[in-house]
C-alpha cells in the first residue's frame, strides 16, 4: 500500500500498488513545484496518476487519504486551498462530533479518488478528476470541553501567547473544528468544501472560512519553490521528508491518539505591499536576507546554498543583517525549533482603505508548537525588520490527528473510543 | 502572423508565425477546457507555446496582445482571474489618460510573452511563464466626460435600466476603467494586476477588485463546458466564433475608435446556495431546463443538442418549464439577441448571516448591450424561476476598444488622437 510517508518522499520510487488496478506514483520533494513524466506531460506533485500510456493530467493526480499521518500535510501545497473552522452545536455532544468524523473521513476518502460523495443536489465539480484533492481535519482546544473529553485536551493546544504588533480578530480565528481542503482545480475545493460543509448540519456551523492559492503545476519551467505575495521565494529552507529528524521535528508521539499526528498553526499574515512595493530592491532583499531573483542567502551561492550568517560584507557589514528574516528565524537562532510551513497566498480584493486586502495565510505544523511556532516567532515579532510589513490578523492552532489506516475507520477515532 | 481571430478558431491549426522563434499553435473552441497535445501533455487552451520538443507547458503557453480584438473576448476563461475598476484622478485629464493607456499597452504585451514589466521592486511572479496571460481594458461612461469626450461617448454605454431584483452595491459596481487580466497561475494573474495599479498612480486608483475562477487546464478528462457553483453546465449555447453571425454579434462596427471593440456587461452575482442544494436534483434540473449529470436539455439529447422548446413529457407538461432559465434566456424567446459569456466563479467566504459569499462573475461581451444583454435581463428578472436564487450585487458597463494591431501604438489611440 501506498503511504504518504513513501508518496511524498523525492526522488524514490515505488512498485504499483496492490490496489483495484496498477498505479506509478510519481514523486517529488516538499516545496517543488511539478513533475514532469517521460512523455513530457505535467503532473501534480505527490500524486498518483494512472499507469499505462493513460495522457498524465491535472485532474487524474491523486494523493491517498489513508496512511499514518494525514494527507495534506507533507505534499506541497496544491493551486488552491479552502480553509475553514467550524464550532461544534452546544447539543451535539461526543456522539455528534463521531457521527461527523466518521461522515468526514469517508468523504475525504471518496473525493481522494474522484468519486462522488454528498448528496447529488449539492454536486459542483461533476466530470473533473479528484485534481490532487486533500482534506485534513484539525481539532481546537475548545473542542474538548464541549464533548466531555478536557482531560484528553494536550498540552500542545494550549493557546499562543499573544505576539507583539498583533491585530487578531478572534472571529476569524479559532474553532472547534478545522478543515484544509487543498485541490488543483478551484471547483474542486470549492465542491468538497460545500459537501463538509452540509455534512456537518446541523451538528457543527462554518465559523469562519478563507481561500488560498499557491503556483499552478507547470506554471514554471522546472520545479521552484514557491513565492510570496511580496515576490519572495519562500520555503528554501522547509524541512524534508528525507531529513533524518523530519519526522521527530514534524509529528507528535502522543498522547496514543495523536502518535503520527501533528499540530498546525496558522495565521493570516496581511501584507502591506504599498509599503513593501515602494522599497527598493536591496532594501527588500535586507530585509529578508534574500536574493529576490533566484532566493540565494545574501552571503553567497545559489538559493540552496547554507546560510551564512558571519560572512561580512567588504565594509565589514554582516551580508545577512541583523534584522532580516532569515536570521531571526533561523532554527540555529532558535534552540533548533523547526516547523513545516505550508502557506498559501490570499488576496481578497481591496480594503476600505483602498490597499490590498492580500498576504499569506500562513500554515505550519509541528511536534510541539512550544518547539517550533512559538520561539520563532516571539523573536520575530521583536527583532525581524519584515515584521513591519506584516499585519497578523487570524490566528488558530489545531491538533490534526493521525491518518486513518489499518484497523482505524475515521479521524479521531482513538481519541473518540480510546 | 498569429491574431486572436485564428488563435481562437476551434479545430484548426496555422502555420509557425514569422516571429523570433518557430511556435505551434494549439488551438480549441470557447467553453472548452484544454488541448492535449500529441505528446499527452496538458495545455492551456487557445494559446501559442514553443514548438519542438519543449515540454508543453501550462506555464509557457500564451495568448497573442496585438490583433483585431482585445485578448481575453474569445479565449475561453483561464483558471484565475481579477476584475478591477479605476477611478481617474480629477486632475489627469486626457494626457494622463494617454500616458496611462501608453504604459498598461506595453505591459499587458510584455507580459503576454512573459517579459517583466513594472519595477523590479514589484515582481511577484518571477520565474513563471505568462500562463495564457491576457490583459483587457474597457472604458466606463463616466470616463468620457472626465477626459472632455463627451460627445463621443458611444450610447451603448448609457446606464443600464434597473432590474427587478437587482441589489447592486455602486461602490463595486461601474468605474472609468475596468481591467480583466486572465491567467492560469494566480500569482501571475495578482501580479498583473499590482503593475497596472502601480502604473496607473497618481493618474488613477482602484475604486473596486474582483477575484474569482473557472476550472483548471486538465481537470477533466477530456475538454467540457465549465460548470458554476450551483454545478449547472454553464455555457452551452455560447456563440462560437466559427458561427456566420459571430462578430456581427460580438464586435461593434462603430463609431471609427471601437470597431473591432466589444460592450462588456459585468455582474456580480450571488448564488443563494444554501437554499439552491436544498432542492432536489429534479427541481434543480427543472429551474435550468438541462440535465445536472450531463448538460442536456431537459427535451432530449446530449448537452449540444438543439433545444426543443415545445416538446412535452407525456403528461402533457412542457419538457422545458415555462420558467426554465434555458428558455427564458432563449435567443429565439429574446429577438436573437446574444452575448458571448465568459463568466468566473467567486467564493470569498461566508457572509455575516453564515451563507457562502459565493456565485458567478457574469461577464458578457457584444456589439450592443441594447441587443444582448439587457432584454434578455429584462425577460429573466421576471420570468426565470433561477432568479429567486440570485442576487445581482455588483453591475458595470464597459467599452472594449479594438485590439492593437498594424501602426497604433496603444489601447484607445484612436479615441484619444482620433
Amino acid at each position: 500500500m501506498a503511504t504518504q510517508e513513501t508518496t511524498s518522499a523525492p526522488a524514490t520510487e515505488q512498485p504499483p500498488s496492490g490496489g483495484g488496478f496498477s498505479r506509478r506514483t510519481l514523486f517529488q520533494g516538499a516545496g517543488a513545484g511539478l513533475a514532469v513524466g517521460a512523455a513530457g506531460g505535467v503532473l501534480a506533485r505527490g500524486a498518483t496518476v494512472p499507469e499505462q500510456h493513460a495522457a498524465p493530467s491535472l485532474g487524474a493526480a491523486r494523493i491517498e487519504f489513508q496512511g499514518p499521518h494525514q494527507a495534506g500535510i507533507v505534499q506541497p501545497p496544491q493551486a488552491r486551498v479552502q480553509l475553514a473552522a467550524f464550532d461544534l452545536a452546544p447539543n451535539a455532544g461526543r456522539a455528534g462530533l463521531q457521527a461527523l468524523l466518521k461522515l468526514w473521513s469517508q468523504t475525504a476518502a471518496r473525493l481522494a479518488v474522484g468519486e462522488p460523495a454528498g448528496t447529488h443536489e449539492n454536486q459542483i465539480a461533476l466530470d473533473a478528476g479528484p485534481s490532487s484533492l486533500t482534506v485534513t481535519v484539525g481539532f481546537g482546544a475548545t473542542l474538548f470541553d464541549k464533548v466531555g473529553l478536557a482531560d484528553r485536551r494536550p498540552a500542545q493546544l494550549n493557546p499562543l501567547p499573544a505576539f507583539p504588533l498583533d491585530a487578531i480578530d478572534r472571529s476569524r480565528s479559532d474553532g472547534d473544528l478545522w478543515v484544509q481542503i487543498g485541490a488543483d482545480d478551484a471547483l474542486v475545493a470549492f465542491h468538497a468544501l460545500r459537501v463538509l460543509q452540509q455534512q456537518a448540519a446541523p451538528a457543527a456551523a462554518v465559523r469562519w472560512q478563507m481561500a488560498g492559492f499557491a503556483r499552478s503545476p507547470g506554471a514554471t519551467a522546472k520545479p521552484m519553490t514557491g513565492r510570496n505575495l511580496m515576490g519572495q521565494v519562500d520555503g528554501t529552507n522547509n524541512p524534508k521528508p528525507t531529513d533524518p529528524d523530519f519526522a521527530a521535528k514534524i509529528f507528535a508521539t502522543g498522547p496514543d491518539w495523536m502518535a503520527g499526528g501533528s499540530y498546525v498553526v496558522l495565521r493570516r499574515i496581511r501584507m502591506l505591499l504599498d509599503d513593501w512595493e515602494n522599497l527598493s530592491t536591496d532594501r527588500q532583499e535586507r530585509f529578508i536576507g534574500r536574493r529576490k531573483s533566484d532566493g540565494a542567502p545574501l552571503s553567497g551561492g545559489t538559493e540552496t546554498t547554507p546560510v551564512d550568517l558571519t560572512k561580512q560584507n567588504p565594509d565589514g557589514t554582516l551580508a545577512i543583517p541583523a534584522d532580516a528574516h532569515i536570521r531571526v528565524a533561523a532554527p540555529t537562532a532558535n534552540g533548533g525549533a523547526a516547523m513545516l510551513r505550508r502557506g498559501f497566498s490570499y488576496a481578497d480584493g481591496v480594503l476600505p482603505d483602498g490597499s490590498p486586502d492580500a498576504g499569506l495565510l500562513f500554515l505550519a505544523f509541528q511536534a510541539d508548537p512550544a518547539r517550533g511556532f512559538v520561539p520563532v516567532q516571539q523573536k520575530l515579532a521583536r527583532g525581524d525588520g519584515l515584521s513591519r510589513f506584516l499585519r497578523h490578523e487570524a490566528s488558530g492552532l489545531y491538533a490534526v490527528p493521525r491518518g486513518v489506516q489499518g484497523g482505524e475507520g475515521y479521524l479521531g477515532q482513538a481519541l473518540l473510543e480510546g
